[in-house]
């Protein structure tokens, strides 16, 4: 199920924009209605995904069969497959498959979920043991190679080559997003390109390709497959950079991760190359002793970001995040609009929108 | 490159059979022009996977490309893509692109490996540190991943939906017979039927569909795709008997892996199954308690293949091996002959042969 979205943003003032900014963004106090909407979306899409489950998953070993579900229906937001269905309706066509289609991209998406909780040796997700936590390395890595191999397959049958391709691209750009983010592991030379270019491919291509497939799948031309693109990259590195935020800022209870896992980690994200960039000589010393040195004390953690506080990297970070989302939504009004009478594209930008005032 | 075919087969007495069984056989003693024919499709095979890799990892981080050709270049045995070219060519298309096609099975085949070995905590394979021993779990997991997603992408792309449909199935059910494997480590009252379709899961369906793309790839008839499935399928099951076999009888020097592993991990394969079906109560008895006891001591694994020969459970499992290796001999005279003089099906033949003596 679709998450209650948070109704006020008052409490995150790194969030807060001048009234006069991006103006077809809609204000977050007026998400309610979204919420029922794309929850009958999100119904649609586990239901399809539980009829798929049953026939692909039929005669299977009992421990595959139940990881794969506690791995697949566990509160997730289903962000994808949400983008996948309002992207084809936006070029016109809504059916049945395109419910398992978008399916799909969740099934990916836990897919590589699984597989990043053994290698960050997580306990948690969403408020629960991870699968590695809960059924080991070898049902984790296996569980997920399945949803992988799954996940393809739905794409190529369902919406033919041309997606087929773009997804395992964007599937191999992210590995090598991950390789780039592993080279700069406790780099603070990391440059905001470097990073940008990071999250474009962690998280970016994935999401822009649920959205031309989306496109693709409904037959839309060249205009709107980029217009989907390019509103799905911009959402996605927003998408990435707000959680690079919630790993700070965020309440361990609503993100169901503990919070500062990425110092620990010696992820370098944007809130902190901001800082670093603004921060006096000897504080961006400081910054980088505490980096280098032992990232577990909960005492360095506290000092690094009352640095970043001190020099404003959370509000700017969220800053870049706002932009990237002011362009997403700018596109689509290229969208022709379609017998919904433009519903899917405004629900497209409402999403957005939404996405910058998510707690998890 | 291809491995040395070994040329006398007189050390391996389990292997030998009466002159009369199984005339379509060749004779273990004339592989050697075999070898030359296979190198050159094998040549072909590894430029086109070099020629892809360079485009495909074009601007990759360097240890990503590092991993993949470390993982992909290192004496494997090539019997994948050898069978999806022979079983294209045998069907009467052979082209620049088989040859390709042919190297997503091996990268899928890579990527299987990396994963089991990350499983199986493996040091060494093919005489080589293990990607994950050489380079970690978070760079095994990846570049496991990264191979899986290009080798789907190959598929839907070279050979076409059905062909991607064929190969995304049975890489799902090999990840099922992975769990069930896991299901029936250290059991005895495992089945010989268990055992049979836990490989026919783990290797005999993957094999198979490298021969069915191969076939669909040249537009084989129904009659075609049934045998070279058939032929597949046999000789999967056989090769991972030997497989198992190997694991107790092989040389290290020449396996490139630890003898004994399977016992040490509690996998229960044919050779265990036929002695435990022939054993007198008491050495029954012995046998499931060294298998419940402590699989690390060297003197339970000698006490293990003792009963083992004994009781012929290695001879008996090698007969498996031989009765499949020529039923699949068998089908493939049902093969029409194309241009190629029906060179390509005698190829598929002799290979079949091949893998009941090979070493490694």
């Amino acid at each position: 199920m679709l998450p209650p979205f948070s109704e006020t943003q008052t409490d995150e003032p790194q969030m807060r924009r001048p009234a006069s900014e991006h103006s077809n963004a809609v204000p977050a106090d007026c998400f309610a209605d979204l919420h029922s909407t794309l929850a009958t979306v999100v119904a649609r899409v586990e239901t399809a995904m539980r009829t798929d489950l049953e026939h692909s998953l039929d005669q299977c070993d009992p421990l595959l069969i139940e990881v794969v579900h506690y791995s697949l229906f566990n509160g997730g937001k289903r962000i994808r497959p949400l983008l996948t269905v309002l992207c084809s309706r936006s070029c016109g066509r809504d059916d049945g498959d395109l419910y398992l289609l978008a399916g799909a991209f969740e099934y990916l998406h836990v897919a590589t979920l699984i597989h990043d909780d053994i290698i960050d040796q997580a306990a948690q997700r969403r408020g629960k043991k991870t699968v590695v936590a809960r059924y080991g390395k070898t049902a984790a890595i296996l569980a997920g190679d399945w949803l992988h191999a799954r996940s393809m397959h739905l794409v190529g049958k369902l919406a033919g080559p041309d997606s087929l391709e773009v997804f395992c691209r964007a599937t191999q750009s992210m590995v090598n997003g991950e390789f780039e983010q592993l080279r700069h592991i406790g780099d603070i030379s990391t440059s905001k390109e470097q990073y940008l270019k990071i999250i474009r491919q962690k998280t970016g291509n994935l999401i822009a390709s649920t959205c031309v497939i989306g496109a693709l799948y409904a037959g839309a031309d060249r205009q709107q497959q980029h217009a989907l693109r390019t509103y799905g990259s911009h959402i996605g590195e927003a998408f990435q950079i707000v959680d690079d935020l919630l790993d700070f800022q965020g309440n361990a209870a609503q993100t169901g991760k503990q919070i500062g896992n990425d110092f620990v980690e010696g992820k370098i994200t944007l809130p902190l190359l901001y800082a670093l960039a603004e921060a006096s000589p000897a504080d961006k010393e400081i910054m980088k002793e505490l980096i280098e040195g032992d990232r577990t004390q909960p005492s360095s953690y506290e000092a690094l970001v009352a640095n970043i506080e001190r020099y404003n990297g959370f509000n700017l970070a969220a800053g870049t995040a706002r932009q990237l989302i002011s362009t997403a939504i700018e596109i689509l009004r290229t969208m022709p609009v379609h017998e919904d009478g433009g519903q899917a594209t405004h629900l497209l930008q409402r999403l957005a929108s939404y996405l910058l005032t998510r707690k998890r």
